[in-house]
């Protein structure tokens, strides 16, 4: 496999405060408010290598490289989590299909394009999903058709719903990509570009960690595109991790799901799930050491701690690049009875658009907080007598405490407004006082952008 | 019982788009968009009177009234619906404590205030809630303690939640509107004006009807106020609705809580739901004829089919007026297995800030229509391959069909764009071809000026 270093143009820091350009993929130029969350270097798993093409998906991008391809140079574990919405992608099937045929085993790459989403594309858009899958398989020739259990490459897209890709211009590039695959920081990160749709930023990371038993230090990298959807489009989560760490299939996907619930499953852009969103993984063990096979094994805890801590710090910055987000916001609801309902009451906080509409206004209006913890559905042991509501400052400074096991506190204004100044926030909703679970959502606010950028975008 | 006629001061119509004053009633001046529902006269049912005094319940109030009186000339059937928010406001618990204990007979009057929501106000709150009602059942001296089951008085606050009420001030002027009940057309919509907050225009219906087994025309009156809420402020959705037909207390309590499912339990502004959604209803029998005492009674099912639409035609004014609404969205889900599924279906569509900012910015978008769709919870029966989407002009030209049967249609944008143009649009989904059954939400679009409405205020 070719490995070649490829200079990677520097990111042009924009001094406005937020450009989105719609439908296209991210084109080098990073809010600067938003420079400090994309890194200048990296430190990438063993055996894995990135690259990306520019085919043009949609007509109108004649520069900017949206086809990306991460690949293993050895067949590799993979696992992935889907869209529960029942209007799934092409690709979301075709994918599915490939991992349960091959139980996870044999993986060899991830190819994805955006600009079109290949959603609501019928039986010729699973043909189209399926071809990228089969062109990317070609490329690794020692690998090809040497089990019986079909394509070895998970496949994604992004973009616009209802139309056809353009699918031969894309399987053309696809060996471009393949010629152009690297491991350095810029070949990853030309790759977390390209994936890219509406996001103002490219969103990758990457860091080491040990696992017990072995002297090994392992890498994970992961690159993540941002939920917001634009008409026609509908842009979509899509999340790649990469470790060198030896995991067996079965247990990539128990690490996986677990992770992703505490993570990609617990942000909230503005609550639509879409038809594509894909969150992948792929462990090639190159790294060495004793494999992963079950929870018993003693590396288990740590890979998990591991990697939801790594799936929650990509997550956050999905909601960092909220569409018109001026706020970041950290939900967390604690003393449930069951983590279940401690999620559910801050999913729905993070969901009410009062509550996103206030924190846009810096308002302390702990009311509306109140009110969406008290409809959260199927929530079992909200007692008003027994509620709380602070806001926790970033600064390490003394919570705010706004209602107090039901009853309201006597808020300073003026502390309240310092507090909602700066863009990070935690808002701390505690359902009793005995101790039980906890569950953490993140969140951005509602602002006049969110709309401009949904609704006027043809104005 | 005093039966005097006021003159009532003329709405001015504004030409500005929209006028929305925050925490205070109704102001007599209606956005001239808004004029055509506001009635300028009413046929309103016997036995039954309303009136309003000021109060001041916000201090800033200084000259609008903010307290509303609708009394029975004789004592009543009585049942009501709630909201589910598990932080009920005093006035709920109280009112729902009063129709238990009653069992929903000898009501006779309703009191409400706003600018102060009695909400999250512990057992002071409750206390007051309870003289609010008590001060109203002096004022029916003939009926005071004539029974040992307590008050006969339905209390509603909206307005600032975690402050008490100016419990005095408002007793005070319970006598004062006592005094100034009346059975004209502006004595109702005194009263309509008065149970507003943020509202633009005050919402007041009333019609005549006709039962089976009856020579007499009754009447239906009704008064409702909007959903928005607004810092320091959790505005609630109100309704009281008041009948000259002869109605037995359980049979009104079936009858009210199917029409609120079809009605106000159909509409959405923001998904969020208040701490004091209350939805009354009054019936005295004041027409005379026979009683409806269950559903075998002949006049029941038309009964049922009366006040469901009347409710829904209320209902319908508060989506009109929701928070910074420039569209009006009839969301009709059709051949659907069960009425649930129908419900959920178009809930969700109608919840969507993609959906409701795509129809702010006129545009086609069936992508989102078609995601909400698909993320619904707890839906059977949606299979992508049998799901049709349209949009139905309100002027009665031919449907725009978007999907038919999961295949995306070729759209002629320009007829999309004519349907778009207007304020009103239905969206058509089918779930399928077969016969089945159906449900209608309505809601209205996410505009800017919702954004500023609920989070600039303060600059």
């Amino acid at each position: 496999m070719a490995l070649r270093t490829q200079s990677f143009k520097r990111f042009t820091v924009n001094v406005n405060s937020q450009i989105r350009h719609y439908s296209v993929p991210g084109e080098g130029t990073v809010p600067s408010a938003k420079a400090k969350y994309v890194p200048k270097s990296g430190t990438y798993p063993k055996g894995f290598l990135a690259a990306s093409a520019h085919v043009g998906v949609k007509a109108s991008n004649t520069k900017f490289d949206d086809l990306a391809l991460i690949a293993s140079e050895t067949p590799c574990s993979g696992a992935a989590v889907f869209t529960k919405n029942k209007f799934q992608a092409a690709p979301v099937t075709v994918t599915r299909d490939m991992l349960q045929r091959r139980r996870g085993n044999g993986v060899r790459a991830v190819v994805v394009n955006s600009g079109c989403a290949n959603a609501v594309t019928g039986k010729g858009g699973i043909e189209d999903a399926i071809k990228m899958g089969e062109e990317t398989d070609k490329l690794f020739d020692e690998d090809y058709n040497s089990d019986d259990k079909g394509s070895r490459t998970v496949v994604m897209s992004t973009g616009v719903i209802g139309q056809r890709l353009p699918i031969r211009k894309i399987l053309h590039k696809i060996p471009t990509a393949y010629s152009e695959l690297g491991s350095s920081h810029s070949h990853w990160m030309r790759a977390a570009r390209a994936i890219c749709t509406t996001d103002t930023f490219p969103k990758l990371l990457s860091r080491t960690f040990k696992l017990p038993n072995s002297e090994a230090t392992y890498s994970l990298a992961g690159m993540t595109k941002g939920a917001g959807m634009i008409h026609p489009n509908m842009a979509t989560l899509l999340g790649i991790i990469c470790t060198d760490a030896p995991i067996a299939p079965s247990a990539l996907s128990t690490l996986l799901t677990s992770a992703a619930d505490k993570s990609f499953n617990s942000i909230s852009i503005d609550g639509d799930t879409s038809t594509n969103d894909t969150l992948a993984i792929l462990a090639n063990g190159a790294a060495g050491g004793p494999e992963i096979v079950s929870d018993n094994d003693p590396g288990y805890a740590v890979m998990q701690k591991t990697l939801t801590e790594f799936s929650e710090d990509l997550a956050k910055l999905v909601v960092r690049d909220g569409e018109g987000a001026t706020k970041f916001i950290t939900i967390r609801v604690t003393n449930a009875k069951r983590y279940e309902d401690a999620k559910r009451v801050a999913s729905t906080i993070a969901r009410s658009p009062l509550v996103k509409t206030a924190l846009y206004g810096k308002d302390a209006n702990w009311g509306r907080i109140l009110c969406a913890t008290g409809y959260a559905e199927g929530v079992e042991g909200v007692v008003p007598t027994e509620t709380s509501v602070s806001f926790i400052p970033t600064d390490g400074s003394a919570e705010l405490k706004l209602l107090v096991k039901g009853e309201p506190q006597n808020v300073d204004e003026e502390r309240a407004a310092e507090i909602l100044e700066p863009g990070d926030l935690e808002i701390l909703v505690k359902l009793s006082e005995e101790p039980g679970q906890e569950a953490v959502y993140w969140t951005c606010d509602f602002s006049h952008e969110y709309v401009t950028i949904n609704g006027d975008y043809r104005t």
